[in-house]
């Protein structure tokens, strides 16, 4: 294994503000295909993320074979259902669900996930790893917003994980962190609607609200 | 609560590309305060990150008044040195630790985090939301980068989380996520050395190398 110092890429010039503050979560992706030296991009821009004791626990399987991906996304789909069961959940259909709740567009993707071009699933090599792979996932989030490329943070349920492992040979000891589909979106990026910063912060005490 | 669009900040003009790729882990730390407007920008940061369902779970505590800090500062040092006799490491004290050790680095953070103008404690609302929280602790540690700000991912350790909640009446069902000290650094920015991303990244199965 050998660590190297690399230069940022030009690809990668959006401003931090605008990456941040306009990365949606894309669910409605195009299946064009991701060129290569874009993949690169990301995966170099995940790898460089703070990671505990420069350790670099976190590994990423970029899933483009289409037959893959197809299989994968059935078991997305089962596990995305599962969720909801859990949840308890009244819906056993998409169109049992509210037009206007997210969970609409998050079952869309769960059906069309399969004809996403990549997906990028995110482990650990190391068990309880996450605070050293999740800022790597962020990190490959926001270098797609910069490239024009929809995604996503999603999970999976433990009813599919052992079929997932199996599809992949993904060893056992290996920890799943998520999955991100990719792809170029249908929809347009754009600023969040998200809760002030001053209503999820306070300053020395909890439930101490900030000067702002 | 009310949601909320905000424009990016001007102050996060630097590219994306440079804040990921030279996001050193700063651990040497300036006294000197953080503004309030700056510390501001850091939270609304955080407060863009995607999260699940949009059900932005993340809260964030900034402490900065003095005698929490150097109260905090206590808790964190026995929680550091309680990870390494975890870990069976054979050291007592900082000179214990050989120099070139990433661990040297993160004893003198134990011991000088006290004196940090600010750290921010993260946490989540619900039970296991790591994926809502984890992506917001990145954001405002990659704009702590664009405004100059030093930062570092730590944790603590189960042997003063009771103590931890108390000292900042942290609510029993909240969970702990970890704490990134701030400050002016008294090093530089620069590359990080890491893994290439053909070591890290597999292609459709485990242990299939990449093309780049």
């Amino acid at each position: 294994m050998s660590e190297v110092r690399l230069d940022p890429p030009l690809e990668l010039s959006l401003s931090l503000g605008e990456a941040m503050f306009t990365q949606r979560a894309m669910r409605r992706l195009k299946p064009d295909p991701i060129p290569e030296s874009q993949l690169e991009i990301l995966l170099n821009a995940a790898s460089k993320a703070p990671n505990g004791g420069n350790m670099q626990p976190a590994r990423f399987l970029a899933v483009r074979d289409r037959a893959r991906v197809e299989a994968f996304g059935e078991l997305y789909r089962e596990a995305w259902w599962a969720k909801r069961r859990d949840e308890g959940r009244p819906w056993t259909r998409r169109e049992d669900i509210p037009a206007d709740s997210v969970f609409r567009m998050a079952a869309l993707l769960a059906d069309e996930i399969r004809h996403a071009p990549v997906v990028v699933l995110a482990f650990g090599i190391y068990p309880g790893m996450g605070h050293s792979v999740l800022p790597a996932m962020q990190n490959l989030m926001l270098a797609a917003r910069a490239l024009g490329i929809g995604s996503t943070l999603t999970t999976l349920h433990p009813q599919v994980m052992e079929r997932v492992y199996a599809l992949f040979g993904v060893p056992e000891k290996v920890e799943f962190h998520g999955c991100i589909p990719l792809g170029y979106p249908r929809g347009r990026f754009g600023p969040t609607p998200r809760l002030k910063s001053s209503e999820t912060t306070y300053i020395d005490a909890w439930s101490q609200p900030p000067p702002w």
